[in-house]
């Protein structure tokens, strides 16, 4: 079965967008990945289609009214029960890898795009809405952030990326970042590939790729390599998963 | 003088894509910004356009070479020297609202989209070159993190926003989560907007909020909050700055 994006924007000309094309838009056109962007607007109730509202209390823009995107809600949730229903907010929990393999191996998403300041609280009291942040900065709505989520999902997709690359390698899947690059020219502006990729030595360039993936991780991101040594110390089985290795 | 995003990618057809629309697509109309797509693939040197090839030692995928996107990057710095050159890799610097706001009050940026298994390494040694993340999560390309990068800066510009929505208030401007908003109706499914908020006391409205925008951050985003003390504590002019609150 195909995984289904339903997306609930005030902006669905936004959607596929540049998700047609390139490597997801050559899985959409096979049929891996289906893109129903819904429009909120759809669901106002007065003649002026109105969706937002002042903010009570005062301040600036305006708040996404709670009984409009409960109805656009509830609609995604009629459609297609099994899929979860996933807010774009700032103020939810960061994404992760770890989440991106969930979403990809399910059924597909209901992503709620907000726009303006936001939502009106309530609708996360009452409706079973995960809220989810994509980067600790501001976006003038959730449509790029929907957009990045779909990207990484649908490059796990079975038959997406190929067998070849099963992305097991790459930064984050095994909690520190993917070791440096490099490809022909051997030598560059005077610049030549390290010397043990040019080895043959298998277990050589395992070594240095695993030891520079160490390195970089504690110096460039030292809150990951803090994760990942705590993780490792803690690890009831991880003795037990080194010797496998 | 507008805000100039030249991009450096393989799909060029991605852009502006959503940024054509909404609020950066007036803003885009109104000559306050620009968009410069710039094909990688011009940049290569024989006549199959090659711009990839495997890596240096083995391993799934293919990598961007460094002749050819040191190419690019010289046009690209021909073209605009006064431009930042941001590179979107998960080996990079985790992108901040810090880095947003100043990005947005220059001159603008040339952003670097990878495709494949990522760069040639030897391109940063080479290059003046940012290296950014956008989130700790894996993409197919560069491009949606561009895109999330540029709708961030854009709503910054100037007039974009309007003066009424300056963004202070936002989250992670402060080193927070923003507090909860709410809007009408005052009831919604048996659910009532927070007595405060329509009691039209400013002080009383102002305390609540900044007493949720403490409480959720250091509930839903403890690293957030330690930062934020940890920043709170050590600034020699703290004292000064709360008197001034």
């Amino acid at each position: 079965m195909s995984f289904q994006a339903q997306i609930l924007t005030l902006y669905p000309e936004m959607f596929p967008g540049p998700l047609g094309v390139s490597l997801a838009g050559r899985a959409m056109a096979e049929g891996k990945w289906a893109c129903d962007p819904i429009h909120i607007r759809d669901f106002a109730t007065d003649k002026h289609r109105t969706v937002d509202d002042t903010p009570a209390g005062g301040g600036a823009g305006m708040v996404l009214r709670a009984d409009i995107v409960g109805l656009a809600i509830d609609h995604a949730l009629d459609k297609r029960p099994d899929l979860p229903v996933i807010a774009m907010t700032p103020r939810g929990a960061p994404i992760t890898q770890g989440r991106v393999r969930e979403l990809a191996a399910g059924p597909g998403a209901t992503i709620l795009c907000g726009r303006f300041e936001g939502f009106d609280e309530r609708i996360f009291d009452a409706r079973p809405v995960e809220q989810i942040s994509m980067g600790d900065i501001i976006l003038s709505g959730g449509e790029m952030g929907a957009l990045m989520l779909l990207d990484a999902c649908i490059r796990l997709l079975p038959g997406v990326m190929g067998a070849a690359s099963s992305g097991d390698d790459e930064s984050f899947e095994s909690g520190l970042l993917e070791y440096p690059h490099y490809t022909r020219p051997a030598l560059w502006e005077g610049r030549a590939i390290p010397e043990v990729l040019r080895s043959g030595d298998h277990a050589k360039i395992a070594a240095w790729r695993k030891q520079r993936a160490e390195d970089d991780t504690r110096l460039r991101r030292p809150d990951l390599w803090e994760r990942h040594i705590g993780v490792r110390d803690q690890s009831p089985s991880g003795a037990q998963r080194e010797s496998k290795d």
